[in-house]
């Protein structure tokens, strides 16, 4: 079928889509999401059907931006439209929705075609939820994970003592990352560490970072900083470690779906793509976390670990407490504050976040066999650490001399003192995110909040419980509105 | 967040989208798929975000035509943007994704979202995939057929002797509706009859009343043709009788999935929305139809008779011999006309077909008490029942003097004899589907297959088994070259 072609002035990034009348569509025999080859003057592409209700008239065939780009191709020129078969893996897809295993060819044939973006959304929620409804076997989960890193961007850092850590996260503040790396990369050690930005909590390592230098970098860029610091500590979205993971997570989001096969081959892609070999995970395990019974973190302690064995890594996994959060400051300026406090020795640092930093450093250097806790101590102490996360901040292109009380915070505040006398029963850590968001963070990075007490702790009337920060007197108006709704420390 | 309308010339009819800038989602805190609402000069729409790669710029927001057309709005106009929360229904997927049950109510709200375009098809899909993974019950397959129903279109009839037929299909010609319909409504029955289109078969019952008479008709043009003849046979897809059901089905068709729990109301609302009390529902069995075990057949039996009950209605269940075409033309017009050639007494009728629509037709009128097998006979053999039909042609908007020998077919054919003498073991009805959807059908009327011998018969060296007919001597062609792909009657 002959068509001329007309621009649809959009591009988001996914499947090709052409956009068809009811008409054609017929004459054509495809429906919404079959797929055709548009030929143009030897160039074609393979595109998902769209089929219009208005707009794209018989005769025409809608192609959005990045269509146009690939055929070079003019508005009103024609086109030869042929229909194709479905990709491969709808098959595979079907089969695992039916409840049936999943061989190594058929994830590795998935992979490449999500890689490939040959998969509507649709196909691949229904991968994702087939999923959630039959648990992914360890067998499936390692497959995935091979195939996510052999279809990804690899980082190749040669043999050195590639070392990584992960939270599975759920606690606000918890920077253990900016310290950790420092620590380990001082002792010797390689740890390439790429980090998320927030979705739901008020900040992501990779936006925490940012106060303090740039941490969206290409790729050389990256394994120059790595190799004349040993370490990074930067953004994984624009690297395309494991690129079948990001497309799958767009469409997790919707349900918020975490199958835990999903979660694990997730993780580790991206930990054995810079080619780790000692890996830490942490799993705080909490009455507000991701994982929030004993039962579930110890299932997945097994699985990472077993999963780590068939990547040819090393892996250690951590249960820890994350009832609430670690360190004071919530938001990426007053988590960057606090993480230089403890680098620097400064004594408004906050202990639990040292002491948590420490001990999971020591883990690291004692899988790598270069040390334990009371090494990671020193090198902290020292000073020796602080001097790293100098020369990484300088690598990636901020200012090494930054002084944390120049860290420009939001400057509309309001603090909450306690009411009554007594004790700290519970800081919430979902109503600490909230209230963050609600104040700005992570996009205003000097928004947040700052808590002055722990759980179990003692308070007297009057005494400060937590600031907020705005950046904006309406943001902060804003926040103060749906404060009860959101009860961040319970004394009683 | 005030933003500038794009004017996007395209619409696809479904849920509302809008397209944000990057920037501007991360500054509204919204991803893919999350919501906004749109104001514009006291008008609002909620829409669901798109996040742009090129075409939309920061501070622009894209609207499809849908939306302008909401809003009263032109392109550079300005409109205020807000977060709003997601549908209800979406914690209702995830519930029955994770394998629990879901009420009335979630179900009823989740119902009353799909006919609103209030979740996009990834959303759907996820139901469509939990439905799958965990079967409905039959209390969630009751309530989701009361909540279609309720939330379609509905045809009030009055209190009459209504019936309806349906068959599960999968068996090529099997046009036994078009008399039925002529039978029963001349035995003063009243069958408002909506029948779909080919989706995968050579021609739909839809597709094949086409030859004769219009099938599309508004609600209103429907109740005249009912009163006036008892019956109709009309296309059901622009009815928006169990309008949700048709959005499942698209979202459903990528990866042919058929849960029974979706397909048993999708039937059976149908039903119930033209108020029907007397169903009979036949159920092919055979090694290429829907339903290819005897396990499968008695179980659907089951529950259609366990769903009929709940919605008040009497449902008789068949299981027939599927396993070959019933009737001798494959396309909608030699489809067209073996039916005539049966309601004329024309001894070229494929006596089959009449063998099986006699038997359906007189187990509905003794479902509903005025007669039998012997009635549909004597209707049919008296020229009665063409005598409905030729009314129903006339108020649909046909030639009732159509002469089945003046219905115009491909005018390009190709008939294939037996290379051997033997006895016919298999006539493969997907294969005969296959060839003649190649061949053009249904999209040209006039194509199609005409088969001459049916299983267990005995044939000769180079006597006729069937011919293929094309509009077209390139389409002919087309089939011949896939042939042997295909085979379509096996000699032994």
């Amino acid at each position: 079928m002959i068509l001329r072609a007309k621009h649809i002035d959009l591009s988001t990034g996914n499947i090709l889509v052409a956009v068809l009348s009811q008409e054609d569509a017929t004459k054509l025999d495809v429906r919404g999401s079959d797929r055709i080859r548009i030929v143009y003057d030897g160039f074609e592409v393979i595109a998902s059907v769209d089929v219009s209700k208005k707009g794209v008239k018989t005769g025409e065939i809608g192609l959005f931006i990045e269509t146009f780009d690939k055929l070079g191709i003019k508005a009103g020129q024609t086109v030869k439209v042929f229909l194709e078969d479905k990709p491969k893996s709808i098959a595979t897809i079907k089969k695992k929705l039916l409840g049936e295993k999943l061989s190594k060819d058929e994830i590795y044939t998935l992979i490449k075609e999500v890689v490939r973006d040959e998969l509507t959304d649709v196909e691949l929620a229904y991968f994702v939820s087939a999923c959630a409804a039959h648990e992914l076997t360890m067998e499936e989960t390692c497959n995935l994970t091979k195939a996510m890193v052999d279809f990804g961007t690899r980082l190749d850092l040669g043999n050195g003592k590639i070392v990584d850590k992960h939270s599975t996260g759920g606690v606000p503040n918890n920077r253990t990352t900016m310290l950790i790396v420092p620590i380990v990369a001082a002792a010797g050690l390689t740890m390439p560490k790429t980090s998320s930005r927030a979705i739901t909590s008020p900040a992501g390592t990779a936006d925490t970072m940012e106060v303090l230098a740039p941490v969206m970098h290409p790729v050389n860029k990256i394994k120059e900083i790595i190799r004349k610091t040993n370490a990074c500590i930067i953004w994984g979205g624009a690297m395309d470690l494991a690129a079948a993971d990001d497309k799958m997570i767009r469409v997790r989001y919707p349900l918020s779906l975490d199958p835990e096969g999903l979660i694990l081959s997730s993780i580790m892609a991206k930990k054995a793509a810079v080619g780790s070999k000692y890996v830490l995970i942490d799993i705080p395990l909490g009455k507000d976390t991701k994982v929030d019974t004993k039962e579930k973190a110890e299932r997945l302690k097994k699985k990472f670990m077993h999963l780590g064995k068939e990547l040819g890594m090393k892996v250690q996994v951590m249960i820890s407490d994350g009832n609430q959060p670690i360190g004071c400051g919530i938001g990426p300026a007053l988590e960057a504050k606090d993480v230089l406090y403890i680098l620097k020795g400064d004594k408004r640092g906050p202990s639990d976040l040292k002491k948590k930093a420490i001990y999971m450093a020591g883990l690291i250097l004692k899988m790598a066999k270069v040390g334990d806790e009371k090494t990671a101590t020193k090198i902290l102490e020292s000073g020796l650490a602080y001097e790293k996360m100098r020369e990484i901040i300088r690598e990636q292109g901020g200012d090494p001399d930054i002084n944390p009380d120049d860290i420009i915070i939001g400057k509309h505040s309001y603090t909450v003192k306690a009411e009554t006398t007594g004790k700290i029963i519970d800081i919430n850590n979902n109503n600490v995110a909230k209230i963050a968001r609600i104040a700005g963070a992570p996009f205003d990075k000097g928004a947040g909040m700052q808590i002055y007490v722990k759980e179990g702790g003692k308070v007297r009337k009057g005494d400060k419980l937590f600031t907020v920060y705005a950046e904006s007197a309406k943001k902060l108006d804003f926040t103060l509105e749906v404060f009860n709704k959101f009860p961040v420390v319970n004394v009683k």
